[in-house]
């Protein structure tokens, strides 16, 4: 008999109601003599409720403590499940995550699956249990304390334990049907994708699309987990995210993604010789900050600026490293300027590898609308660019319709 | 160092500014070198909330769902009270039982406590940790399922834990200033009492005084373990629950409880002969049905009537108990009768057992306002009544009254 994962989002089991069309959609796959885990987030709006909370209670901040205090939403949406099941005549139950035991990194509130145990859920399966509710996002560490996996953790739960269990299937129900060209909320012609590529899925999860959690991502990459994005409102096809060679059709870009939680910092009169780059990052690594573009001008005499981006939610914190780094002999600037009326906006597309022109093609179609670049970054299978924050939207569109994937 | 353990019932944490409060009264034992074992319930209204979804989800009733659902309110205000420790300087961190663990019986959703490890608290302890704040109301079965204690455990918890630590004290923080001779609510010159006797509590918790939970004073009797019960909200002394001869000062009746949570039930020619009382009250005790009192009237002839109580909550389960008996020979009846429009009160004292001619008294002063007494039953240490609901109020500060509550 096979496994099948199934992940609900929070939207998918925001209420009683909704609840139990989860529980239909789990018990079609019963009764085709499936053994399903079935992976459940907190009901919407449970778990920012929950940070509400402990952001109220203390300026203090313990992941620990955060950790056993969000991750009862998902308890409480997985024993709900489970009963919800029993009611249909299934028998199932629910497994929090030291039950299991899914043991992670100590990193609290962003940590890491180490391993997953079969054992104590295969026992129950082979009793008779037909359905495995598992409550999502959480794990134990090595020290028996409660961990979470970060917002949308619950994705890399049902990937890993998709992983662990060999699931034919790993479906993610969500509430949009599937993985699309771009936001539909800005493109009304962006079109539902039938496949994906990781590659391409994991550049657009990390460049802003909120459909996946990035790690989820990753790790069904690295264990070869075909993955599902399908609506728990629709019975329709979702988005198979796959390996490259498993994709029917080519083409060269898949999906745009953009992103307004961006702020572009400017140092500048910045000594410019060897080791400058390495004396400004470093402090900013070890504060944390996830600084994405960096360029840096052409020297005209000696000193450069250097402008990086980040997320906006972390501008206070870089700003703090900056200044507290600025003492310092090798990091001397004159001033910063910091911008948080900036966006970002990525075009993915393994099709990259193989054609040359698109950078031209995406710069020159930006040009027609005078639309300025300030930033440009590029990998293997993506560019992605920093522009003025009111001109995202614009940007998307123009480029949706030059690359003419309305058309895929 | 000497251990101190706490409890703070759903009230006393029921916003962030009254865990602040909380956090502030363990800081002072803290500051006399104590260490503080905190035991913390949910904040009010979160266990209703979680067990209206339970009702609303499913028909179908799985304690051991139950107990994973409800448990988490206890979660949260344990995480809650360990930052607000923290951000007072103290050394704090949450304990779920299974962390512990507690270990309970699998009777879910109304275990017993089997098993309390102090070793993982005490070696945090050893490391510098200052308050251990434990979720109360839960457990961890030996199948390692949730497990809750029923509504009021946390006052168990604490009992316990304070029991396997060889607690200095056992405080039982709640939104009431102590025990009180009566309801307040009811007599105006209900009186604190310094002290009570252990078996004096239990007959008043039993008996519908909401203030602890019925275990808990058990539990505290057989280990001896000294009770205070005392309001977050005042700096006041309490009431110590202790034993009989650590009570400073003798009196007759300690305490008036009552309670409209009754039903009566009378079965009407029933066959007077040996085993009919089994054959009645075996399939109510099957059905799980708390049968309180019991009359059986003179027989005239071959048949009797045989009257007895249960709480009201538990009328319709009761009556189908009975009806599905009624086949069955042994327990033939020509009809039933139903009263819910009841009410008990009971008067309380350890020096009923010295002191004779209580029962008169308590008789003669509800003959004098006219009130018809329904069933009587009596302990060593209680004289309960059945009346009509109505009479109530009156009833209880007519005793008040008779025997000097006011007084003591």
């Amino acid at each position: 008999m096979q496994y099948i994962v199934q992940k609900f989002g929070g939207t998918s089991v925001g209420t009683i109601e909704r609840i139990d069309n989860v529980a239909k959609i789990i018990n079609s796959e019963v009764n085709n003599s499936k053994k399903v885990i079935a992976i459940v987030s907190a009901m919407s709006g449970e778990t920012n409720r929950l940070e509400e909370l402990v952001k109220n209670t203390s300026p203090i901040y313990d992941g620990r403590e955060y950790d056993v205090i969000v991750s009862t939403g998902e308890n409480v949406t997985a024993g709900l499940l489970a009963l919800k099941l029993q009611n249909l005549g299934v028998p199932a139950r629910s497994w929090v995550s030291w039950q299991i035991p899914i043991t992670t990194t100590d990193m609290h509130s962003n940590a890491r699956i180490l391993d997953i145990d079969s054992k104590n859920i295969n026992k129950k399966f082979d009793e008779g249990m037909k359905v495995a509710v598992v409550a999502g996002f959480q794990g134990v560490s090595n020290e028996k304390r409660i961990t979470t996996l970060g917002r949308g953790g619950s994705d890399t739960s049902a990937v890993a334990l998709a992983a662990v269990f060999g699931a034919e299937r790993c479906d993610i129900f969500t509430d949009v049907e599937g993985i699309f060209t771009t936001d539909p909320r800005i493109v009304n012609g962006a079109k539902k994708l039938d496949r994906i590529a990781y590659e391409e899925m994991l550049e657009l999860s990390s460049l802003g699309a909120k459909v996946l959690h990035t790690r989820s991502v990753e790790l069904a990459m690295r264990y070869n987990v075909q993955l599902q994005v399908l609506s728990s409102f629709k019975e329709k096809k979702g988005t198979i995210v796959c390996r490259e060679d498993e994709m029917l059709e080519s083409r060269i870009i898949s999906g745009i993604a953009c992103s307004k939680d961006e702020a572009k910092i400017t140092l500048v009169g910045v000594r410019d010789k060897p080791g400058v780059a390495a004396a400004i990052f470093g402090p900013l690594s070890e504060s944390g900050i996830n600084v994405d573009m960096i360029i840096q001008n052409v020297s005209e005499n000696e000193t450069t600026d250097i402008t990086f981006s980040c997320p906006q939610s972390e501008v206070i914190r870089a700003e703090k490293a900056i200044k507290a780094a600025s003492g310092k002999k090798q990091i001397s600037y004159k001033n910063y300027i910091i911008d948080t009326h900036v966006a970002k906006v990525s075009i993915v597309g393994i099709g990259m590898r193989s054609h040359t022109g698109i950078a031209k093609k995406m710069f020159e179609a930006l040009a027609t609308e005078n639309i300025n670049i300030l930033v440009i970054s590029t990998s293997e299978i993506k560019i992605s660019i920093l522009l003025e924050q009111k001109y995202m939207e614009l940007a998307v569109q123009i480029l949706h319709d030059a690359f003419e994937l309305a058309k895929l």
